[in-house]
């Protein structure tokens, strides 16, 4: 690491505001990372900061299936520290349903939403990091890119191809030193899913935890943990990998 | 099968013109299966004849990215035959060059051409097959589904989803009998891959050759040979399958 | 293939009384093949020459696991024949209960059966085709080694020993023509299922075809017709694959 | 964690002499774990306590083919400290050579090593984890386990035998809590293999580099890094996953 212009790694988390972003922001500033936060409010900011990372927000970048915001991403990164030593995104446009029932704009959606959107971060970000000789790029995406998935076919399809081109971009890039790799959730406690899945009522809760192999839903806090080893720079001899983190699903 | 209304099962090739099509109609023809065929040459379609084959050609179908041209195949196959007992595609919009020098416009064609395609073959198809309680459907991809592709990132991207998708749709109606399964090559002999890779000079060829373990390029007979047991009803208890058929290259 | 010194192809069915063994005969017989079977009875013998197969059955060699058992049908077939076109084994030893419960002992029981016998045979058929530039082995295992299989996982894992030493070997010898590939069964309908698992009272049978994705158990019949296209000669072109089949469970 | 009772987590290290050991037990060490380590020397021991752990050695437990020794490891944990957090350990007997020049011997020996060694291991240690309702298992096999290898065949079998033993018994025990999961290696930095591989000579080292994607090898102290995610503690939420770590190889 170039350590005269940048004395602390710098880190880009696409997006500061929903899922695993929020704790991915704590424990890379934890880990004395400078940071590029897409969509991070200004509590998040300012707690950052006080962690001792330098802080820049950028607003208004949730859509990662519009290119642009990728490149905002990484040009805000580039033109305050100079660098980017680690990049993580996650997406998904999720639709549920049975294959019979579903229609060609649901599969259009799902590939823009699963497909395009990582596709587009690693664009922006990956030339970046190759001529730095290192670099970890983590696009998170779902368990269900390596099982079939009942009521979800086409998010599964999509999960898995997003899969395959981060493998690919691995494959590609692994001589430069960067790395890219992917993880895949399922059954995650936070407030979107609980809605969603109606397991804010206890009940509903108990039936999903019992579906789940382990028999509870993971926290983002350890999510988090489990996603440094691919961005906080301590380990860099792996590329091309995929990881399930669904509790024993996947 | 319904032996009183179709003493003979039929087959649904959705493209009777290019690559391993017409082999796939002989083998058909040859096992018994009236056929629809698409784009299927008065030639084609006279040789099929003299095997016994009802055969009904549905010309202008080249384009399964558009899901008319594959109602339109099912469309005649029912109010021909009335059934449709064994059905088959292939597609492939075939994007090369590295993924940093790659644009979102060839993810979105290769996204068409290798995701959209199949679906559409697959919505027109499997719903017709399910109330008879067997069918088979066979969707024929690449190879580079199953391993990272230097050259091709997005087509291996795109081939993953494709599978991914075979798998769930076969998952989804397994219980109705009906099978879903996939084929993938690569390295086979036929006239737009000669011609594209320059292996037209012997030269040229040795070398691709030497690419392959098997030392060798396929041929379409002996692919379409592979093919029919996916397709020809005496095998009906597995789905949800990717196979690669590519000289042992995955 | 040598059509002069051997008019019909020669297949080893290295079991010809248990499980898929008399199916896998009889379509070999039907396709023109000579055969010499393991263990086969004077009625199975009889029933193939009246297919017009020449038949050598070799006694007593029910224990793969034996490597004499594996040398003594490859010496049969090429002292009488003079060649091995296919050669087909099955294997396995069944090892059922929990990890917690189980012992080393059952560990070795299992690789014994599982992973050895299939070495022996590949050992014994696989050095004896390669100089020939062509040759089909085909290896019978277990669905259970593509997932994890509540109650059976030293099963599990021994299975998918196997099977990458399918692919392991598969790769070494692709250059020569000759190809190793894998399939692997759960789910079939033979009396030593039906009596091992209570089958035999239709209620046990309904509950265990319930657990089926395709809600039934396959047939010797059509088990044997899907082996074909990796030992019949008529497709040469893919090697090292795996393919379950187990009605979509795998 | 009972945190009255164990105000340090406990790790037990089978073997702190070779390979990653002396490095996973001062991460252990350093993430304050006490220790419990396999055949460390006097000064591993003296630099792990000097790390603020409390260390028990249990000398002469190298060969975990032999069940006692896993059994000695866990027994000096539960009586030292009562529980068991987390646990790793390493095998392999290497065999290499061509598959049509190896013998049952061959295939008997790295069978013991590869897959009877972590058997064992998981055997004493998984057990004694359940009624806790956490703990982490970590089995640290080849990358051999995910891809044919070129003159390594019985031992990518017999390691592929592993990684799915590994599975099942993950699969077994997720409703427990426990977690097992396995990481695969390839070309690594350490004396024995730079020995074997004769890379002690520059040239022979470059070579060997240039056929890793990354370009170089893997360092123990990333390694050991990348391994702590699995055995800290930070992260319990994913069980049953392979993960190789080979420089882009797998």
């Amino acid at each position: 690491m170039n350590t005269e212009s940048s004395p602390r790694p710098v880190a880009v988390v696409a997006d500061g505001h929903f899922y695993v972003g929020p704790e991915l922001c704590r424990h890379l500033a934890t880990r004395g990372f400078n940071l590029v936060v897409g969509n991070a409010s200004d509590e998040l900011a300012a707690e950052l900061r006080a962690l001792g990372a330098d802080v820049e927000v950028v607003h208004n970048v949730h859509d990662l299936a519009d290119p642009k915001n990728s490149d905002l991403l990484v040009e805000r990164a580039l033109t305050t520290f100079g660098r980017i030593d680690s990049a993580v995104m996650f997406s998904g446009q999720i639709v549920t349903g049975r294959f019979v029932n579903s229609s060609l704009e649901d599969l259009r959606s799902v590939l823009v939403g699963c497909v395009e959107a990582p596709y587009n971060f690693m664009k922006a970000v990956v030339p970046k990091m190759t001529p730095q000789g290192e670099g970890q790029v983590l696009v998170i995406t779902s368990a269900s890119a390596a099982r079939p998935t009942p009521g979800a076919p086409l998010y599964s399809a999509a999960r898995a191809g997003a899969s395959m081109l981060v493998k690919n971009v691995a494959d590609e890039v692994a001589r430069t030193g960067v790395q890219v790799n992917a993880v895949g959730t399922n059954f995650m406690d936070f407030p979107a899913f609980l809605k969603a899945s109606g397991a804010t009522d206890p009940e509903v809760r108990a039936k999903i935890e019992s579906q789940v192999p382990m028999r509870r839903l993971g926290t983002m806090t350890e999510f988090a943990a489990f996603c440094m080893v691919f961005l906080d720079g301590s380990s860099r001899f792996t590329t091309g990998q995929f990881v399930a983190y669904a509790g024993g699903w996947a």
